[in-house]
């Protein structure tokens, strides 16, 4: 695409947002998959839809006989594509669980910061549990309001595994998929902007979260999510090292889980 | 603002897009101002209505008789809101200019790479010309696209002023008001992301260039470099913190003329 | 100090290497300190001289009636200033061990990567015991390497402390306090360099390790350390400058303890 | 080498710090070589030994039948291994050229900031001159400081070349070969902390103005920059990815001349 005049082009990753959001989720989903190695699941509940619940939730429903999709907002199940497995809110689950009408033998939690109370999961005992730690690179606040290893020790469960997810040498302050998706589209955009004939390179974000949590239009925030992560004023067709650019700062993005 | 969980604020500058551009374009006109200290004008021409040709128009007006701002494309017309100077196209005005309609004493040229044709700029003997140079930090093709000095050299004036701006010990690959903004935006984040309790910065950014050039569409080109140009995932309320490191990263843009 | 030439000043900083290795090993002791709070011990033993070894032995001192302290390497005791404490070298002290001679109640161990043997620890059921995490942010390598919890784990201990050292939102690969030093000074360089008038700043940085460990100078060692941090080439006298960016490098060093 | 323990290995860069400097100069030259293409000249004088001074002398001296090289300092003398070229005090040449027995064909100004009298550049009519452009990116300091444009304008000669050197989107203040030396250095340090199972990096340099103005000792300034560039301390052998950084971040140093 011409850009303002004809010597600068205007170039658009084909890499867009929900790209890179997939990418980070299905490495966060691999660590998971690795812990879980061989083992079968009658009853799995995972709890919090966003930003990658629903990612968990239709992959492990390969192996688990029924899969619960928890989370406080009920709109947020509008971001269940299928019926394969049950949205509940945290209410109806407290409901049916009251009346013993579930009993997990799967705890996944990704509620994050403020999320699940510890209390909370004491009243399961399942086979294996996997609470995600929020953490990232130090920050005083940050690593004070966590309560990770508080809700592990909580859980009633032989096996707790921790879901730890970091950019290797680069900076982000949570493990939270929207953190690492924007640091990684911010740190390649400077990347990019320093390869030859690059006048600048604009991070194509939006404050998605308001988008959804806010305003619950959950159709618009699908929409602004596929448009391309990064838009480039260049003099050069520099499009195939920007792709690459960002498929490395993806690489750097490692995703494991320390069992207690 | 409220966030996802309790726990987490959402912040919005209220410094927005279109403050930051302000910002810059004052400073470039302000090193315009003071080279041309005490002169006045009878005829004035501006070439380049993007992105801070109105700008400098709209000032110059006070000390030239008349002022006029041309470009190749008509549509940016619409981005003069008023009738104290005149627009042109590219065309009318070199109509005009063989008729001997017009004869500038001040040409203003902040058409940057790929703009002006140094050749064309051998027909004006102006008392003073202004040239902006589009070079940033060093790029190759940047530095090889650049004819900001043929331009200078081909004008017939006894004072030629080069219009430089950078900022101060960061990188920017151009001295355009739009990648200014961009790099000043995108580093504030990142320097945001760093205070106590921040999970993550969004630089609140478009491809401006796209609404305005490629989709005509100047209604929503405003709209959108009204928004606020960061958005903060945040415990801890930053928003005053977070002000002052835009404006630091603001502080650190030099504008100058080098006469030749 | 007159540089190359008049107009080019040459300033070292105050700070040394050395106050900055002491600076992060208060930080380090601090975070025992307060985990240790109140307690008092019969018999301590500090695993690991280098880097700051003496420096925690010194100051348990004042609450431990007798304190070891005990590394592979004999040449170390030299860093040792006073007899307060007593260095035995590790097979000394296993020596010890068998014959019943010593059964501390509080251990500490500060070797990190690649230190002491995880199923050596087990010989221990002192009342508290902390280990230093040698891992800063993610690295692969390094995480694999590092058997910090399998350590605490092996300890017959009731109270078990982690003790972890991170810079804020910067990264550091290891917790160590020579890569926490050199970090901090390169870091805070960089910054330097970007004040006005600054033409360059030199992180003024040898390699400790190898004058101590392959040359076993303790002397040179010393008297190396005791070279200013950071030397300055610049047009303004900027130490006041420099010395704050320093300082607010060392603001960014978090320690703490994670008790098991 | 083995480090601390077994498992770190001390990784030294083949590359030295002189290897660094030679690396600059040459560039630099390749600039002069290709503005003074087919040229050859009676008499050159080039103004600065240090940094790269001798390095242009005897260069040059294959197109020139007598170089002189001048500096303000006697015993930097000593830094020229041969008699292929006639050092001078500026003094001794001033006196020369007094009694008419200098009258330079090609005139080379390495100076920098602070260096020679624009004034005193009046008294040349070389075929060809060559000033050498100190600055980096912007610095309000040293960019006022700055005189080579004034330097360029009062040689009398028809053909003027001003000698420009930067990194490719990249920091240094000053286009000196010692600040770039120091910049590329620092910079290939930190990318190499980052590459996998490195516990630091350290640049391994000193105050070589310091070794050479201050105490005059020419031996152990050369010794000091033969040493390797930068030390490692890691897991892996990663010194051919060390070299390799290196070698990359000298590829982003352009030279090249402006002609006047
Ligand atoms: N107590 C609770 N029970 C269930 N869902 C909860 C919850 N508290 C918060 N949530 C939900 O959990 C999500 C928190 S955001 C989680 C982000 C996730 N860790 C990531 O990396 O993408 C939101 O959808 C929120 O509505
Ligand atoms: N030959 C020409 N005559 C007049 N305007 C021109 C031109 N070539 C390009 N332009 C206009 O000049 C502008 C180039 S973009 C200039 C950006 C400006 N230097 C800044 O810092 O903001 C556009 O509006 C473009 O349409
Ligand atoms: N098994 C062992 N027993 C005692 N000392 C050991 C040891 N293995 C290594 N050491 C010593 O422990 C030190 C490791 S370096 C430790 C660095 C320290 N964590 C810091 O932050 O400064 C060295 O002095 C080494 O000789
Ligand atoms: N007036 C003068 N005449 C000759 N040499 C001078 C001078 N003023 C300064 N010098 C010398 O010029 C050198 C300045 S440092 C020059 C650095 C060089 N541009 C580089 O990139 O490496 C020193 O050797 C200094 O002694």
């Amino acid at each position: 695409m011409t850009g303002i005049t004809e010597n600068i082009k205007t170039l658009e990753t084909k890499t867009r947002v929900i790209d890179v959001i997939n990418s980070i989720s299905k490495k966060k989903y691999n660590a998971m998959k690795m812990f879980l190695e061989g083992e079968e699941f009658k009853e799995a509940v995972v709890f919090g839809v966003y930003l990658w619940g629903n990612y968990v939730a239709q992959n492990i429903k390969n192996f688990c006989d029924k899969v619960y999709l928890v989370d406080i907002y009920e709109f947020l199940k509008d971001l269940i594509p299928n019926d394969n497995i049950e949205f509940l809110t945290l209410n109806d689950f407290k409901l049916k669980l009251i009346k013993d009408k579930i009993n997990p033998d799967l705890v996944i939690d990704i509620t994050g910061l403020g999320g699940i109370d510890p209390n909370f999961l004491k009243k399961f005992s399942p086979k294996i549990a996997i609470i995600e730690d929020p953490r990232g690179v130090f920050d005083p606040d940050i690593y004070e309001l966590d309560n990770t290893y508080k809700r592990a020790y909580s859980i009633n469960s032989e096996k707790v595994g921790i879901l730890k997810t970091f950019r290797k040498a680069k900076i982000s302050k949570t493990s939270g998929t929207m953190t690492l998706t924007i640091d990684t589209i911010v740190d390649a955009s400077k990347e990019i902007s320093s390869l030859d004939g690059v006048l600048y390179a604009i991070p194509n974000l939006k404050y998605y979260e308001g988008i959804l949590f806010h305003n619950g239009n959950i159709k618009r925030f699908l929409l602004e999510l596929s448009k391309p992560a990064i838009i480039i004023s260049s003099i050069n067709d520099v499009i195939n090292e920007a792709e690459k650019i960002i498929e490395n700062n993806l690489n750097l993005i490692y995703s494991f889980i320390d069992e207690l």
